[in-house]
């Protein structure tokens, strides 16, 4: 027998960083999906296998075998193995599981691609096992994940990716679904540069330091502008959503978290008619997003791929983690 | 008999817009200059020669008689009549001049072009005249000038262009000499695009009108790092001047002034080497300014040329208006 469930990556709308310093976040579902297929196995190693991360390997009690990407699949396989495991032990079934992981997200991106797959294998691990699992235990064994891979996570990922919908965020892991009607046309600009989500909070924190006077009240006033835009989408205000994403790309930059490449992409979008462009997440590279008219789409993916950014549209979802049948 | 003047090319380091809200503004005098060229005439006509920007034409009494640029050359020349005007006013011969001016200063560029050609228009017809003007004199004529080119100008233009060096601005036309050893190496990066200093006025005001909670904190920001770059001006840290440059940048980029042929040539200049880049003066196209240790100034201007702008090196002069000899 075999389980598939799946879980959404996530969009930062509004206030990535500032969320960090006590100020909301408006966090996306979008339907970009990780997909993950579990099956028993009569020994009680964790088997996984990730064919577009060429990495699969064999977890034996604290031993790891490698199959395919040596040391490396260790480390990238470890949090799935810590998801698969977690259920395993509120299990009292003597066995293992085979996992298969296919996912529609760029990883490294900042579109929460780690808590989706985890999401979606304590899901189906879960179900195999015939553990009626809550999206509360599914968000806990998620969020034990991502302590592997963040050290400190705010919760924002495993959160969005188990509950779908739209999430009001709160420093303190407390989070509010937020009821939104209207579609939220976004397109995903991703610059393909690397960079480290610690390195950029570190950096934010080191700017708050020296100049206290001048950064802290632009993260107050991300907090504000956090709270206008819950306004806007109670009201399907697209423009104002949009104006908003300005505001708050440039609040970023100033605490010195863009780059030549996300500010490429963001331009490219304003000029051929997106309402609004931001970068989403941590920044220094990964992704921007634009919040594009319909009938503008088109146009502006194209005009994001011509700076040298890769683009997909994605729409909000309300399906968090869920078992495919 | 003839006599030359020259008047200095101002940047605006630190503030601009914020200024309008009562915060203060870091001006700066350039050593690029408007050298105007005064005779006396036998007729009380005032006759002006622009050889650079093709215009020339006679104003006898309230009628203007163009010479060359017709209609144009009205508009473009009235200031510097008022200028001349406003001198023979206070002497009590019955002549006119002969001016002509000439200038290293881009034109419409936030430079504060015509400030300067009128604060040397006033110091050379009053050289010539025999009349001993103050430079606050000076200055009061080239700020009555200005009047006719902005309606309510701000004073920063005619203060930097008569008395030179380093000026701390405040609303209401209060400015205060700041006293600064040090070099401050910069490049100026011309967009070539047009702009309108009152429409950017509009858009900032609007967008305040629009979002107070939000844009009101960066306005006061802006107020806070104005006041950090003084201490950094007093202490010759460069490093500092330039982070503050890109932190000020970002926060007018929040209230919508910056543009994208702004930014190629900000994250050009950034991207080789400059400690802090940020645009100057209204914005939405106009001139960037790029701070620049000495050893990359080449390297910062090619650049900046690479992504279509116009490079020059501009160096702080603490020569204000004079006559030239």
């Amino acid at each position: 027998m075999e389980v598939r469930a799946s879980a959404p990556a996530k969009v930062i709308l509004f206030g990535e960083h500032f969320v960090v310093y006590g100020e909301p976040a408006i966090v996306l579902a979008i339907d970009k999906r990780a997909h993950v297929r579990a099956r028993l196995r009569e020994d009680q190693s964790i088997y996984i296998n990730s064919p577009n991360l060429r990495l699969s390997g064999f977890f034996r009690g604290d031993h790891f075998e490698p199959e395919r990407g040596g040391k490396d699949a260790h480390r990238q396989l470890e949090p799935i193995k810590i998801a698969a495991q977690k259920v395993l032990e509120v299990s009292e079934e003597k066995v293992g599981v085979d996992i298969e992981v296919s996912s529609q997200i760029p990883v490294s991106a900042g579109l929460g691609s780690s808590a989706a797959v985890a999401a979606a294998v304590a899901a189906s691990v879960g179900q195999i096992l015939d553990i009626e699992l809550s999206k509360k235990q599914i968000y806990d064994i998620a969020l034990e994940a991502e302590r592997f891979v963040h050290g400190t996570p705010s919760g924002i990922d495993p959160a969005i990716s188990t509950y779908g919908g739209v999430l009001l965020f709160h420093k303190g892991k407390r989070f509010m679904p937020l009821d939104v009607d209207m579609e939220i046309p976004l397109l995903i600009g991703d610059t393909g540069v690397a960079r480290s989500t610690g390195d950029l909070v570190a950096t934010v924190r080191e700017t708050l330091k020296r100049y206290p006077s001048i950064i802290s009240p632009i993260i107050k006033a991300g907090g504000k502008l956090t709270h206008r835009a819950v306004e806007a989408l109670k009201s399907n205000d697209l423009q104002t959503l949009g104006e908003l994403m300005n505001i708050n790309h440039a609040m970023l930059c100033a605490i010195g978290v863009s780059s030549e490449p996300l500010e490429r992409l963001v331009y490219a979008a304003r000029k051929v008619g997106a309402l609004g462009a931001k970068l989403t997440g941590a920044g220094g590279g990964g992704c921007m997003i634009a919040l594009c008219p319909q009938d503008k789409l088109k146009q502006v993916a194209e005009a994001i791929e011509r700076v040298g950014g890769t683009a997909f549209i994605a729409r909000k979802t309300d399906d968090g983690v869920r078992i495919e049948h």
